[in-house]
């Protein structure tokens, strides 16, 4: 796939040497206060990560569009606020990427379709619109499998390219793996967040069902759709989190003293599907946090798993039919094979199941929060079954998609490395609205059982 | 202009005397039975309208886009659903022309611009959504001048084509006088329905200000925009009215028995601007009116003519630079002349001047409603200066922006011809929510006083 540049390179001529902080692995946090005290500008921070795009998107292709100039542009605007004593917040003229489904103004919103390709939108998302307001720069549009389904991207794990980052947040997340940029947007139906970040070694959050609008994004189930925030850091994902969540409505948490106690699923632990490179990570992860004081529980879920995911594919083809099947028929040829086949799958469907599903996606979704209160603690589970497979696939959502259906907060973290290089996830997923409390568990988590950093790669 | 055709000599090849009913200039209700007996097809109805496109385009440039294959499949459907006993009402089958700012899934929504010109809608405007589930069948995308302003689009007048249709609903006012298509949807934020309706001899309506959903549609400036209705005939614009008129909310006509008063405005009679031509026609019509037993009142508006214009002109031109200052600065070269001229202005206006205005037309809106009810009649006016200028332009908007102002309804039709076979057209203008009550003072007038029939231009 050739990337559009919307001369990118022209305006980045200008880069070379213009600062001599390295700041593609930096923390926001920090970049922050250096571009706060004039260490640093917006416009050089924009420029960094614009050449570091320029330096590794051959070997990446993170990005569906980088719109350097603009991104520029913006930039200066902000640091002249900047010099007017005009700070935004944390997010002031910090970069992001945003997944190419989701409306950027003047910008093509592609959705991995030859035919979108140069559909500009007229309109920010209303998430957009959020991050503008906190002072973002958005550098571009990052690739997205075929309309946010499983057909493969052109884009490459950046630990070992011939490998998937995952999908259908795949720019998003090895944009961000890569050092491209230090935030990203993503969606996800099924796993499409969660897994491309642990495959990609980053930090992820998928917030509750409903937390943040989805409006101007588009569809793939909307019973089941959710913005994704992605960064490389938890300090950094705390901050894009704090910039888009909604005003607080005073929901105490659920589990204001949750104690030390872990709960993981048997239906997890003991799938045949999962690696045992996974399982040995995750077994001597649980160990360490035993020995820290932490208490597990083994326990399994109050509703099948395996009517759960029987469910979300039900939703997931119907809904997913009913807003592409018109289109499909008119433009097959736009259509890939797995997209093709969930919607041949969606038209199949009688009223009565999806009708069933529905109901059955009601019911659960209540249900689990009463079982999370009763026990009292909070899911741990490996992030994936194991490390990403070739790029024929973007790998299995099935381990993900349980909380896409139940609408929880889920936030994942790599836990360890292979002897290859590859990054080992957990997840971490919570009562409902509580993401804030679901990101300080993390924080502990990792702090306790710190995973080994990593130098970029590529 | 080049017009995209989307397969539509192709499909047109099957139409030839498909039936012997010449359907371009019928009404839709004659049509409609037609339908419903079985003498004439859903698809042979599109067929037709397809073909007169195809013969009358080259000299109109009405379309920014035909959609002919697409028409023919949802006509096929249609007449599938009636064959099962299934009719939808009065739309079921009609062949309908949206405005190209208007969002209809899976064409592009152009808006005039250039870079545009491929921007595929990913979903229907609500307003598009409504129609479809009434039955209707959109043949395609009419030009609109470059976002909905003034510069002057590549459609001709039907009646003379070296003339302008007027705008910015350019193409769907040419398009349903020319016999292209029985009914259309455009938008005004000035006069951008009513001129056009005027200028090319046909009925509009101009519903009350939030009356239809403007979402999915490109603004202008938001506290002004309207979607707007045209027909060839009143019957028609009625059936248009109910497939999309809002639920009713129980609101009481507020002049249940006007009587047989109507108002007519000095500002508008002694206006300088009024042609001879137009002056002698409106004079005739209202004696023509008297001699049936209607009475007139020649009173002033309460609010002055010259502060609503200057106030128009502020909030249009900030509004408009609020949504499009920044792209116009990125690419300027997609913005013709009066747009560009029209940002600039935006620009340059102080927020006080657009506070002031906002709040004059808060209260505007307040005090004329209360004043119709006082006077206890209904406004007539005429529509225009005169007659269509040449094509350099799309007319003067000054007869039509005030009601756009104050958000009244507004119907539009022609009373006259000239000589030289141009038509002239009033418009009467009721109290806020009253369209019902406008349609059928509308119907009363024009029986009272037919306008002659004409044969269809081209």
């Amino acid at each position: 796939m050739a990337i559009r540049t919307f001369r990118m390179i022209s305006s980045l001529q200008a880069v070379q040497g213009s600062t001599g902080i390295m700041v593609s692995s930096a923390r926001i946090s920090g970049v922050g206060e250096a571009l706060r005290q004039g260490q640093l500008s917006v416009r050089q921070l924009a420029e960094q990560f614009l050449k570091r795009i320029a330096d590794a998107e051959g070997q990446i292709h993170a990005w569906a569009a980088v719109d350097a100039s603009g991104a520029l542009q913006e930039a200066q605007r902000l640091d002249e606020e900047a010099q007017r004593g005009h700070w935004r917040g944390p997010l002031h003229g910090i970069p992001i990427g945003i997944k190419d489904i989701i409306d950027v103004f003047d910008l093509p919103t592609g959705c991995g379709s030859q035919r979108w390709a140069n559909s500009y939108a007229r309109q920010d998302a209303p998430i957009v619109r959020q991050l503008r307001q906190a002072g973002a720069v958005i550098l571009g549009k990052t690739v997205t499998t075929p309309y946010a389904y499983l057909d493969p991207p052109p884009t490459c794990n950046p630990w070992q390219t011939e490998r998937t980052p995952g999908g259908s947040s795949s720019g998003s997340a090895a944009a961000v793996a890569a050092g491209m940029v230090p935030l990203a947007l993503g969606s996800q139906t099924g796993g499409s967040v969660i897994r491309p970040a642990a495959y990609c070694g980053i930090w992820a959050l998928k917030p509750t069902f409903g937390q943040l609008s989805t409006r101007g994004i588009l569809p793939l189930a909307p019973s089941l759709d959710h913005v994704g925030l992605m960064a490389g850091h938890l300090e950094d994902l705390q901050i894009l989190w704090s910039a888009l969540r909604p005003a607080p409505m005073g929901i105490p948490p659920l589990l204001e003293s949750p104690g030390r106690l872990l709960l993981t699923l048997p239906e997890y632990l003991q799938d045949p599907r999962l690696e045992p490179v996974m399982h040995r990570a995750f077994k001597q992860w649980q160990q360490q946090l035993e020995q820290a004081g932490w208490q597990w529980l083994e326990t399994p879920l109050p509703i099948p798993l395996v009517e759960i995911r029987r469910h979300h594919a039900v939703i997931l083809a119907v809904e997913a039919a009913a807003f592409h099947h018109g289109r499909w028929q008119r433009h097959p040829d736009d259509y890939p094979p797995k997209i093709t086949q969930l919607i041949r799958d969606g038209l199949n469907h009688s009223a009565w199941s999806y009708h069933e599903a529905r109901q059955h996606l009601r019911q659960a979704r209540r249900e689990i929060d009463a079982w999370l209160l009763r026990a009292g603690g909070w899911l741990a589970l490996p992030a994936t079954p194991g490390t990403p497979p070739p790029r024929d696939t973007t790998g299995d959502p099935a381990f993900q998609s349980p909380w896409s259906y139940l609408g929880l907060p889920v936030v994942t973290f790599p836990i360890a490395w292979t002897s290859d290089g590859l990054p080992l996830a957990v997840q971490l997923i919570g009562p409902r609205w509580q993401e804030e409390a679901l990101l300080s568990l993390a924080q502990q988590l990792s702090q306790t059982v710190p995973c080994p950093p990593r130098r970029l790669p590529v």
